[in-house]
């Protein structure tokens, strides 16, 4: 009865997670960093996905923000996720963009161990988006790179426009907000939304 | 011409302004801390309402923030106005309430100058809310203390739930979000909103 509720709770309303500021490394990111490759600490969501035991500094024009989370596994590419505020206090103009399109965008530094790496570009905001499952998505008529209106069942409920919806098989289905979007709806942990229009 | 456009425009859009934290006094809490009467810096949208030359150190269980903007004039109680983003940095867990409405609310420390005065209840996180002249309340067949959604044309726009409509000839139309608000919709300084449903 429970699995049952469970999946008729899950065709229709989506979990919320609030992302915070994180890094993903190259492992040659890493390697320079800390000397060794990344070490998991916990399991995130999203199935393979870690946060690491490693941590950095970022380092912007105007500010600094100390014991950001690095998320593994290593990547093809160095990326940081942050949010605008995290831009106000860093000096930073990162735009907003979906996880792995870091072309042209923001310049900034990782310190870690007294070791600093300075990314060219790669500092974005995180567009927000859905994971889903192939499942999940053929339930509701979606497919890989749509775009949909977000409802939160918060305490400041909010309809989020451009939300991006990334479907694999590797995914469980959540919706991912950065911490700006979760304040400004009064998310708290195991909030759900609803997918409208 | 010009003036026909701004009319025409003023009847279906609304002005987004985004409040950072600040702090309201009375007058007793401004002679404490400053030894005066708070003196305007430069006034604000809102008809006889000024920022301050004086500014203020908030300090919770957890941090303290600096250089805080006091509002003024001095008002009947003192109420400190954060975001859900301050709450964390403070240590604090400021409830979300209209201006105003302080009962019960989060205790804070406020200083300047080396003085500290300890506010028992005053902290709030401010419900988003527009204020609107009655001419244009009337227009839109709203009064005040009426909820609406409000649709942000902003980078990413947001349709925020639960805003709550203030009326008073001493207003003018302008609709207000905290920071965590603004950076969730991707604000801009001019950016509109419309009343939407």
């Amino acid at each position: 009865m429970e699995k049952l509720i469970d999946e008729l709770m899950g065709r229709i309303f989506i979990e919320l997670e609030a992302s915070g500021r994180h890094v993903h490394l190259t492992k040659d990111a890493a390697q320079m960093l800390f000397g060794h490759s990344l070490t998991q600490k916990r399991p995130l969501s999203q199935p393979g996905q870690f946060a690491c035991n490693e941590r950095v500094t970022l380092i912007g024009t105007k500010g600094k923000i100390e014991n950001v989370a690095v998320l593994g596994p290593e990547r093809e590419e160095c990326q940081v996720e942050v949010s605008m505020t995290d831009c106000v206090t860093l000096g930073i103009k990162a735009p907003v963009r979906p996880s792995g399109d870091t072309k042209n965008t923001a310049q900034i530094i990782l310190e870690a161990n007294g070791k600093q790496l300075s990314l060219p570009s790669g500092a974005i905001v995180a567009q927000r988006h859905i994971h889903m499952t192939p499942h999940d998505a053929q339930l509701r008529k979606l497919k890989d790179g749509d775009t949909v209106k977000l409802r939160t069942l918060t305490a400041r409920p909010v309809t989020f426009e451009d939300v991006t919806v990334r479907v694999s098989p590797k995914y469980q289905t959540y919706a991912h907000l950065d911490y700006d979007e979760a304040n400004a709806c009064g998310f708290q942990k195991g909030d759900l939304a609803l997918i409208v229009q």
